[in-house]
């Protein structure tokens, strides 16, 4: 992993993977930290004035003008590397039923849950398949070219004993549709697409009762991405090692 | 099935679902065909002319205008007897890969195949209760209340194995979930929730070498909605006979 970019990464699992990533060995050339508002986004730019490989750059998941001058960025700085990891973390996972919620409750979350990782990998997806040709890695590797979307148990059909989360639960199964389509597109490219679930984390969407901090969720997963071979391009996997496949 | 409501009614499977019940015995008290332009809709129009029970009213699924004013119409006709059957037929399917498809196209997608569904539900939800609650049959049922969602193949996870159709795909398994959660929320009323795949069918979505006629699909429908029973709510159903669950 040379280059990675996270969304999303000013709170939560998104700033807990940032500040990981910041001290992992080997050094990344760049990890992107990217959010809707660089100016106010403190824990950031305390990293990122220690820390000259993290640099933050404004996504704003639901306003489509942002994505381009954040791509011109990366490109000018990663150069012929490409990238190497997209990080498709920003999301969000209100709980309310079905007979309480708005259309525009709903278009905000499928925005920014499906639409938006849609739209942001297809903006960054020319220099992702720059980082795969470019990288000396010749297998499917998170250290060739990989997109991971933060998936949820909560979005496994199978698995929805209880309901609720209108909308929620809806645009993470569509997710791991699109984790499963584009990884068939992007096989060619051995550009692994992995639909990653991070467990229950006390961040803003998990709540305060959840077992495991952030730190502790992102600390696993950089084992688990490590893991990622051919065989889990497509997949929505569970926080666990051994990799264990999770149900749609 | 006392009352009937069919959205997307003016083509395709939607008016062979009204062709057809229009002739169902028992005579069903009305057949509510909902469709965007009423006034074009010269099929329709034929078969209301000649069927004295098949209403035809205006429900633009992106417009939610029109919802208010359809809601009023059912009521008012269909009185006590409430709403038996909502039919989530309208859809599309359009087929583009993801390095095409733009924010506007994603978006009215999932409008039109989620956040329509999720949000016309909502609507004539208290009908459909109404409909149960009023009903002599007390086990789940087709006669006593349920939503159909017109599902598709190409909606499950796991059967993916080509890719493409880059939105079209994630909103169908969203509709799946909407189906799981929505039956979790009406177990208590038995309102029977289910996915039901038409099979490939020779509309303007399924395209012009689809083995069946939007006719033929119906009619089979019609035979597998009358097996419907506890055990199928909240599932996604193939279009076959003996019941078979298909996979998410």
């Amino acid at each position: 992993m040379k280059t990675i970019l996270v969304t999303g990464a000013n709170r939560g699992i998104g700033l807990a993977f940032v500040r990981l990533l910041a001290r992992y060995e080997p050094t990344p050339a760049f990890i992107f930290a990217t959010c809707r508002s660089p100016d106010t986004a403190k824990e950031l730019q305390d990293l990122a004035a220690t820390h000259t490989h993290v640099r933050i750059l404004k996504i704003d998941v639901q306003n489509e003008s942002t994505y381009g001058p954040a791509v011109e960025a990366v490109s000018s700085l990663v150069g012929e590397n490409g990238l190497n990891v997209l990080i498709n973390n920003a999301g969000v996972f209100p709980k309310d039923g079905y007979e309480k919620v708005t259309r525009e409750y709903l278009t905000s979350i499928f925005e920014i849950n499906i639409i938006g990782p849609i739209r942001i990998t297809q903006a960054f997806l020319p220099l992702l398949k720059r980082g795969a040709r470019n990288s000396k890695i010749e297998r499917f590797s998170i250290e060739r070219a990989a997109v991971i979307n933060m998936a949820s148990k909560m979005g496994s059909i199978s698995l929805n004993t209880s309901g609720g989360a209108a909308g929620s639960r809806e645009s993470k199964a569509a997710l791991n549709m699109f984790t499963r389509s584009l990884s068939i597109e992007l096989k060619t490219d051995k550009i692994l697409v992995v639909s990653q679930c991070p467990g229950w984390v006390s961040t803003l969407n998990g709540g305060p009762d959840a077992p495991k901090t952030p730190e502790i969720s992102v600390s696993e997963m950089l084992q688990i991405f490590a893991l990622y071979s051919e065989e889990h391009t497509g997949c929505y996997l569970d926080n666990q090692i051994p990799l264990t496949f999770s149900q749609y």
